[in-house]
């Protein structure tokens, strides 16, 4: 069992910035990835729909026999976690309770700005974990829908992203924030246009690093961990195959992603 | 059969421009509109997925005992429409024709902008069938994935909508065109921004009300037209409801859509 893959999936490619994490702190694991691409974004659709799309692709990893699972992306954990857990034996691991650990990490936090989907932002999930985390922290949320298709398009250094930021943001940044929380794993890749465009004193935080501690937490705590000392594998597979799914794909991961296959769900 | 409904499916909302026409000049068939919202968008996705998709679309369709069908999505026509003709007997009219034939409906236009999404710009399927009808056009084509997102968000009047809207036209502005084909069935909702956008020897091309009336005359010739002189009806599916597609809707249509269904494809 310990040498068996681990599985993470996600609407589309955003997930792979979790994936990375997860390679640079458990290099020995093999990797299976799903990528729902043909019926991605999940962020602008109802809660029924994503939960009956997240558990299909679980379905998928676990016919791929995974041994855990890790949901990299916010709008499915949002929606799906509680239901999957329920109904799944296999261990699940999903990236919001991290990034509210992440988030919380300086004690000093006590107001926090949230962008992410509109699913995301619908479902109250991190504003939920937020305040059950720490009493009377503030929370001001935004949903940035616009923000996934500029970053697929790669127009970062566009004036459209300028003038996108200054109106999911500027709101924010004015009533004041200590952290803004990257809750869309696109997001990472807004990181160096966000430090130029913040103030200096927010902290940038985003929950692929802290998924990838907790995933390793619960690996080693139930015993999963791979004994093979060789250099894990990682095998995407994505529902729809395009040339800009596989040019994201390479902008989101830091080795090349390798042949990527067809999934049927 | 002639009292049967019509059928009209699309990716999602956009294509209820192209139903609005039809209950303009048709307007006592019944028509049945499936929008796959689970799924959207087809735009970006490849031309094996889109045809799957659309064979499910059309096989919905008919097992609700239409007459007829009518591709209300641009991105589809431009890669499903022969195939599915080859595959289904029922009639099924596509927007591409179209929005060529309203394109060239002024003999003296000579260079044609096209703007859509990614799918229907690659298949080349309007570069195509402009080329066969008139020997010599100059054609600009421009992807422009960013629109949809910016209209459904309903951001007409933001900042990002203009500079985006620089970034896709002013290239072909300055090259010369004559008429700009809105090759997308969202593109109607953005005619009063483009007209005060663009200069105004630049006519405005869009394919709904073509598509429309070559439905009307395919109708006809089949002796399809129903007999009834009573209001037709209207019976919306989309296969993932939300507020936001309801609310969408509602923009799209004239009247108000009624009770919105889901559709299990």
């Amino acid at each position: 069992m310990r040498s068996a893959p681990l599985g993470f999936f996600d609407s589309g490619v955003g997930g792979l910035t979790v994936v990375r994490a997860a390679q640079q702190l458990l290099p020995h694991e093999n990797i299976i990835y799903l990528g729902d691409t043909a019926r991605v974004p999940y962020g602008s659709k109802s809660p029924q729909t994503i939960r009956e799309f997240a558990a299909q692709d679980v379905e998928f990893l676990i016919s791929h026999g995974v041994k855990a699972i890790v949901i990299a992306c916010n709008t499915a954990t949002a929606h799906a976690l509680p239901t999957l857990r329920r109904k799944y034996k296999i261990p699940i691991v999903g990236v919001i309770e991290s990034g509210v650990k992440a988030a919380l990490s300086d004690p000093a936090t006590d107001r926090v700005g949230i962008i992410a989907t509109r699913g995301t932002i619908r479902s109250h999930a991190y504003q939920h974990a937020l305040a059950l985390k720490k009493t009377g922290i503030l929370i001001h949320d935004q949903a940035a829908p616009l923000l996934v298709p500029l970053i697929e398009e790669d127009w970062l250094d566009h004036p459209a992203t300028d003038s996108v930021l200054h109106t999911y943001l500027d709101p924010m940044v004015e009533k004041g924030i200590d952290a803004l929380l990257l809750a869309c794993t696109h997001y990472p890749l807004l990181i160096p246009k966000l430090k130029s465009f913040l103030p200096a004193e927010i902290r940038l935080v985003d929950s692929a690093t802290t998924c990838a501690e907790d995933l390793k937490a619960r690996l080693t705590k139930l015993d999963l961990l791979n004994a093979s000392k060789k250099d894990g594998s990682l095998q995407i597979h994505l529902t729809d195959l395009s040339e800009q799914f596989e040019a994201l794909a390479k902008r989101f991961l830091s080795r090349p992603p390798g042949k990527i296959r067809r999934a049927i769900l």
